[in-house]
């Protein structure tokens, strides 16, 4: 049996555990954000996961892996990965699949961040932006062989730098450019924090996400004969274990309580300072920096909260500060080429250069594309429709009707339209029966 | 190494993950429904799980894959593999629960379409119904390679015709026998809906199906070997995103407001109208299809509306009708057979005649199955259950408790046995202690 | 290409999907309490897998797998492998992530019986204990090779001994010494029941468990190309189908109602029953084996509520009567060696022996460790914590903020901190804002 047989097996699986991470994303989210905005979240992972896949299919590929011209963008178009040598055998749809679990994510961390106040249209065009151009460019640069970053020597397995950071800090200036929710921060400069929908339900997203990082940094070995995949995964494991135990440990310390949103984020956290460099750490430095990220989130909180910058779910702090952290982690712990493994500074170096670009890149492109939306389809949601909820707002249904029993609510739901005669599907619910 | 072994740990792996996705149908079915049937619909995929598995393992199996009689049935029993002969090496038991997998979804589609309001013990001998008889007879014309729909040259890959077509018409079936939910239509021919208890939930379920289905499509290749495998899988995911994009775009633009429902329905529409061909199309074939099939449901669900027939999760529409145009599909768009793609019009002939007996056939099997409910155990609920619900009616308890901090009811929960002298498990829930 | 390329990929997803069943026990807990203790569920299963890994791979691992010392216990640290000699090519950090895996899923059993009234750092302290001491030390005796019950040739291939019955009975000690919840038992004897607090939840719980129990029995093979893989997976299936289908008849029967909780509990308990001989049983056994853990899980909880022990999810009876029975079970329906399948009745004796070992051990263990927290950092929430709930007390938070669109309660959630002029993190959660 050729070893191109077991890679498209493994691949195969590895993307739909990659791509079962946005239902992971959306529980996560609809249970961190209020009740009235549940829906809304859900239905923006819906959007990266059918509108972004295509958009990333027609163009975004193209973009990243194709024809590389002048180390900047590739030239090609429709998902086709002929152009790309891979150094392993495997069926190449397989390649595009996984890869478009990798851009749709991106898009996401940027969902969390933007909840409960953005135009469901602006975030439309935000996924198509992120999808063709934002991570298919940076992409290109760190991941394409012929990518200007790439030829630098940067080193980012799995994307701590392409998908996370990059994520985070483009979530980080539309954050700033959409404002925060109504009531979030007062006038003295302290600031408000809206009760979470549903603990249990951001759990389950949590615990899915974790489900699918294994196959997120083990998959991008894209070859199960690669030796480094038993150590990715247990340095994912033990990087996870450690951010959570430090950010719930220092919750119970500094507030007296163990936080449940803040020791989730502890946990993605250390799944995302790992990412970048889960191939080359040990494990004593996967716990190491998974227990780095775990302090890092808690004041990158702080002080995204102190930049009046509102991020309902933590992303900027988890993916945007965490990913940069992982990326430079690389340069401080590689085996090879590590400053504190080998005394090295130039891995170190080009890590840098790679964050700050990243985080750039991100701020100049998540800030265009805000002020594209400002000037088309408007970027946020209306004053009426914010304190509504974009749930009734913008898909006309409530998340959560469990009161019905209580309620009695006469209702004629359907429209009759008057051109067929007969009555419409169930898809406007301007009011709600029992 | 040899490729059985491969063969047996992904087969193996993808029945776990296909039959992971009855927790797909009943958090979809649990979130489409009102909260007071959400634990009866749970418990109804439990019922297929369980029941539905022994008996399509005692009977179903050998009626489906046995010796051949007649190419009718086939004449075996108790999930013995041996008369395959599997074009493969695959240990057989793997082939056995990767089956068992297919026939109990085939219960879950026929679930949400008669939910809130039919007798619990009418849907449990339905379940073994279809698992002994109504699934396995269609799925030996079709994947039995000495039945008669197989020896025409009928082409189902994973099942489109086979599970969902059948599925979703016997479910209308049932349900028209059934009839509709109270104050669903009103005598003035316009129809009322019920608001959907959590939407969270529902998409949860449509996380957990889309992950399956990968598994879904590429187990049955039954080959890891198989070079179609990645092709199906970018295949499953390009539909459901064309699917998920269409629907979504489509009720943006009829109503005004993007619908969750309809969404997660468009995505399940592309998964269901890609199913039969996954192996045999482009990509570019898979988009299209996808696309058809998120307009296919809209429309469709207009349509049993207007039968006055109440489907209360869309079932009928997403498996019934794309199930049926997914098996169309094959004859218009295969590679080396289809209309559009070759000129040739003997396979889409072939394939009509399949669709039409499977839609026969369910609607007979649906109709039958109905009747003997309604002489034996009883079909419907009584007013009275349905009035209170199916959960405290056959179930004792309500799904959520949520409210008991604000509520204050005595309770002696326990029945006392006097045979015994002691106290009784908790299930009989009589009351609610809080 | 070599079988272990195949076995290290094999073994990956393998401990990804028995890692993801910590999911299933979170969803499943706090969907069968009561809302007000919830979060506090969640969070317990977020230490397994943080605190609990951590300590596992630093001391536990080496306990159970390290070099033997008179057959009791191993005497390395630091998840090293080294001195493991397996039988086949296998990365050997595949082979400790795996082991966390079944580490962390024997804290999650008690952490079901012991909820709504523990102190959560008793709860710490327990799962320190169970993960460096209680686990590794029988699980030396029993799976490492110069284990003493090893050496006796005990049998026990994916752990109903080493891990569900030792998880069960200790958590019948704990349960024991931290008594009841308040309310629970009445003074003439009787018993009040808690209604579960999200049925649906649990059932996503059951469904996610039930998926990585293919990974938890089939991976313990750890080796692909073991012939007993798929008959494993068709064996756990068959176990789970019957154990459910007796549990909702039998409820059905004798109650007058087919209860959600004893169902699910019923496949546990299947699940749990044929963990021990997966390996060893013919199919016939397995559904025989399924039936009777149907039964047993029902007159174990009565039982359990006859001594006045308060287990709110059913934990001992499902995990440790059954892990009991599945360890037994071995002695009388193995294939080779069994009391009913051969005659012999050697097996079923060293079977009973181990299984009374794993009880001794479980209980003495949850004792000593449950008096452990009463002299140091208390074993029991105070009346006023349990009182407002475990969710308020020790996390700030409740599980449900749905009706927070019909409250109005004011709120200055962040803490000021006068040493940075800069507002806190949200994790201090004292009110709640809408």
């Amino acid at each position: 049996m050729e070893l191109i047989v077991l890679n498209t097996v493994w691949i195969v699986i590895a993307s739909a555990m990659v791509l079962f991470m946005e239902g992971g994303f959306c529980l996560l989210e609809a249970g961190l954000v209020r009740t009235k905005n549940a829906v809304n979240v859900s239905m923006k992972i819906f959007v990266d996961l059918t509108v972004g896949t295509l958009a990333f299919w027609l163009i975004g590929f193209g973009v990243m892996y194709g024809k590389d011209a002048f180390g900047l963008f590739g030239i090609n178009l429709f998902g086709n990965p002929d152009h790309i040598s891979l150094s392993i055998p495997l069926s190449s749809s397989a390649f595009v699949l996984f890869q478009l679990g990798f851009a749709v994510a991106c898009i996401s961390i940027v969902s969390g961040a933007v909840a409960e106040r953005m135009n469901f249209k602006a975030y439309m065009l935000i996924a198509l932006f992120i999808c063709t151009i934002l991570y298919p460019l940076t992409g290109h640069w760190i991941w394409n062989r012929d990518g200007w970053l790439a030829q630098l020597g940067m080193k980012d397995f799995a994307g701590s730098a392409a998908i996370h950071a990059l994520g985070g800090f483009a979530a980080l200036a539309i954050a700033k450019r959409l404002g925060p929710r109504k009531g979030r921060f007062n006038s003295d400069g302290s600031a408000n924090v809206f009760a979470p929908s549903n603990i249990p339900l951001a759990s389950a997203g949590a615990f899915i996400l974790w489900f699918g990082w294994f196959a997120f940094n083990t998959g991008s070995t894209l070859d199960a004969s690669n030796t480094s995949l038993a150590p990715i995964a247990i340095n994912t494991m033990l990087a996870a274990a450690s951010g959570g135990t430090v950010a719930l440990f220092l919750t119970m310390k500094k507030f007296g309580k163990a936080d449940p949103s803040m020791t989730i984020n502890g946990i993605l956290s250390g799944l995302v300072s790992i990412t970048a460099g889960c191939a080359y750490f040990s494990e004593w430095s996967a716990i190491a920096i998974g227990a780095i990220s775990g302090l890092i989130v808690i004041y990158a909180t702080i002080f995204v909260d102190y930049l009046k910058i509102d991020d309902p779910v933590g992303a900027i702090a988890v993916h945007g500060f965490n990913g940069v952290f992982g990326t430079v982690a690389v340069g401080l712990f590689d085996s090879s080429q590590g400053l504190l493994t080998t005394g090295g500074i130039s891995l170190l170096a080009i890590q840098l250069l790679g964050a700050l670009v990243v985080i750039t890149w991100g701020l100049i492109g998540g800030t265009c594309i805000a002020k594209i939306c400002e000037k088309t389809v408007g970027l946020r949601a209306s004053e009426r429709e914010e304190d509504e909820g974009l749930d009734m707002s913008y898909h006309g249904i409530p998340a959560y009707n469990e009161l019905e029993r209580f309620t009695d609510i006469p209702t004629n739901f359907y429209d009759f339209e008057e051109t067929t005669g007969i009555v419409v599907a169930p898809v406007s619910n301007k009011k709600i029966a029992h």
